[in-house]
């Protein structure tokens, strides 16, 4: 029996997303800019599931773009940013966390002449709001902080950072990375005080190849793509409907307060069944989100535990997927010293998961410490 | 019973494709940068589709990048050369019937300092060889011609265009826009001469929102995206599974020839029953793909016409659907007058279609013309 605990690399598509992409797909083809109906009766799914992921962040059906995926949404804010407020002002305050597709595009226009800087987190893994004030400056035309970070579940103080962020200087556009928070908790671009903010359709039980961002009213965004007249030109090129219906059903289906009271609930069992065992100590920081688990084994190096658990179908991250098994920057820039980060392993939860599946993970670990401690 | 006659614009996913997409969203759901078994088996999944796809162009599997469609294809063909070569060169030579996807890429250049050149086609709606030569000069970093036209199915000699370019100057990118040729004609990239070749999924009866670049190996692209080291880094951010997947199949199931002689046979029946109706005179050159043939009815203005046949369930395109009726700059290009280009209508096959979907065109056409033509 498989215990697949990585739901934050990326999660089973619900049965009834899928079947609405089978349907897109099969019967609804169209395109939506087709001027016929069959162009229409596409438009009109396009139309429902922007609404569907509006009204999850508190946004309008007209602040949300579709684009391929949590990656493109992050490019999007920063590069389209920095390309539409470079005459301004070049600085970019990035939190030392974010995921790769923040770090690489902030790198990439720092490359470009761009002030990039990079605010650490403090011990806990959390980033504090002073020490993102202090780097405000009136050059800076873009903060980007994530709500949740993807390897520790460390949830950041956003609405409390950006709030701050534009009492100083509100022409600054703040951006939050919301991917591993979007259907977790309850996410309102207002309270957040967010201009943009990032959602992936395959971490809330939708297919992968799609997302969104949400562009505040108002807030101008220089495309990455040039073309057609989709997405209001902001992301040309036919709207992945299949994709985009289905993640419309899988937010449609959320259920946030009952989800979480659940996850909680394994998250406890959890870590204190895993804090029984030898050599188990937690790198999560104490109210993270319960979705994410980050411990470290023994000495067990991280890989060689993941594929020892892999071997008893239980299924871990070494770290964030997309840094397929490279130390993590997430876990080193919380000091919690290189043989803990070289023995960290994500557990990530979904609604799907069950108490058996901690049970056989602990017997994994227990049994791997034993096994490998030598080796 | 519908009559789905825009097969340019989109096409019905196969079965095959559509249940292997639902198989992977909710069996075979791994993120392919995960180490464990479940990354492993999404990771096989991604091989395979590159080999399909790559066959297709008798190119080598890591000579294919996934996108999210044409539309980014084409975005990374355009700026990937542009901003590699910069430094080399600044000219860029396109056709002046290219999608809206080159046209506005090579448009955005142009704001930035770049020099391009639109080469008109003849009156036939193809690009001539000496008309690309001639503007080929020391300079020039990229030439960009599509290989069939979308609007009128001109067929363009891209080998004969591509050898002569290198010829006059090897340093030259050659990149050709294959999105309605891929799956119709036979294409072989060394044959072509191209260095780059854009394909789409949603052309070839696999799912909206994937495509493919072949990058010939040695040529480098500056990415449009940053993150993680998904594509070697091209195009970062988890890949969109279910329908590369898809497209994998899709191409495993092209029967290019005894498609190409089924359609043929349409086009003919359609253009000979087409022709006998008083008013109506055909666009595509003679010798283009039958998949899509260009008509004018009357003085009838498209969008009319279509919308008329769209009540008796016959569906076509009034030009390209990107351009969402907009009047259409690849039949301007041909000279064939106002009039002509106002009442134009674009007929697409696929080997779905039937005798009995001409039946219904031709009889809504010669009814419209009718009802019509007073108005």
């Amino acid at each position: 029996m498989e215990h697949y605990l990585d739901n934050s690399a990326t999660t089973k598509v619900s049965q009834g997303a899928a079947e609405k992409a089978f349907e897109i797909m099969t019967e609804n083809y169209g395109n939506p800019s087709s001027l016929h109906l069959r162009g229409m009766y596409a438009e009109q799914e396009l139309v429902k599931a922007r609404k569907e992921v509006a009204g999850r962040l508190g946004a309008t059906a007209d602040e949300i773009y579709f684009t391929s995926g949590g990656t493109e949404a992050n490019n999007l804010a920063v590069f389209g940013v920095a390309e539409a407020k470079k005459r301004r002002g070049r600085r970019i305050v990035v939190s030392a966390v974010e995921h790769s597709s923040i770090m690489e595009s902030a790198k990439k226009l720092e490359d470009n002449g761009f002030d990039v800087v990079r605010i650490m987190p403090r011990e806990d893994g959390t980033i504090h709001k002073e020490d993102v004030l202090e780097n405000v400056d009136e050059n800076t035309i873009l903060v980007s902080v994530m709500c949740v970070n993807n390897e520790t579940g460390a949830i950041m103080n956003i609405s409390d950072i950006f709030s701050a962020v534009k009492a100083k200087n509100s022409d600054v556009i703040c951006h939050t990375d919301a991917v591993q928070a979007f259907g977790k908790i309850s996410l309102s671009a207002s309270k957040l005080h967010a201009d943009l903010i990032s959602v992936s359709g395959h971490k809330i039980h939708a297919p992968k190849g799609v997302g969104a961002i949400f562009v505040k009213k108002g807030v101008r965004l220089v495309p990455l793509h040039y073309g057609g007249e989709q997405e209001k030109k902001l992301r040309p090129g036919t709207e992945a409907i299949p994709l985009i219906a289905a993640m419309g059903v899988a937010c449609s289906e959320f259920n946030i307060d009952k989800n979480y009271g659940y996850v909680s609930k394994l998250n406890s069992y959890a870590k204190e069944k895993l804090l029984k065992i030898d050599g188990v100590v937690l790198n999560s920081p104490e109210n993270a989100l319960p979705y994410v688990l980050n411990i470290s084994a023994g000495k067990v190096r991280s890989e060689t535990m993941l594929h020892f658990l892999e071997n008893l179908e239980v299924y871990v991250s070494s770290g964030s997927a997309c840094a397929k098994g490279k130390p993590s920057y997430v876990l080193e820039s919380m000091n919690i010293g290189r043989d803990r980060a070289d023995s960290a392993l994500r557990i990530s939860f979904s609604k799907l998961n069950t108490e058996e599946d901690i049970d056989a993970l602990c017997e994994g670990i227990e049994k791997g410490l034993k096994t490998l401690a030598h080796k």
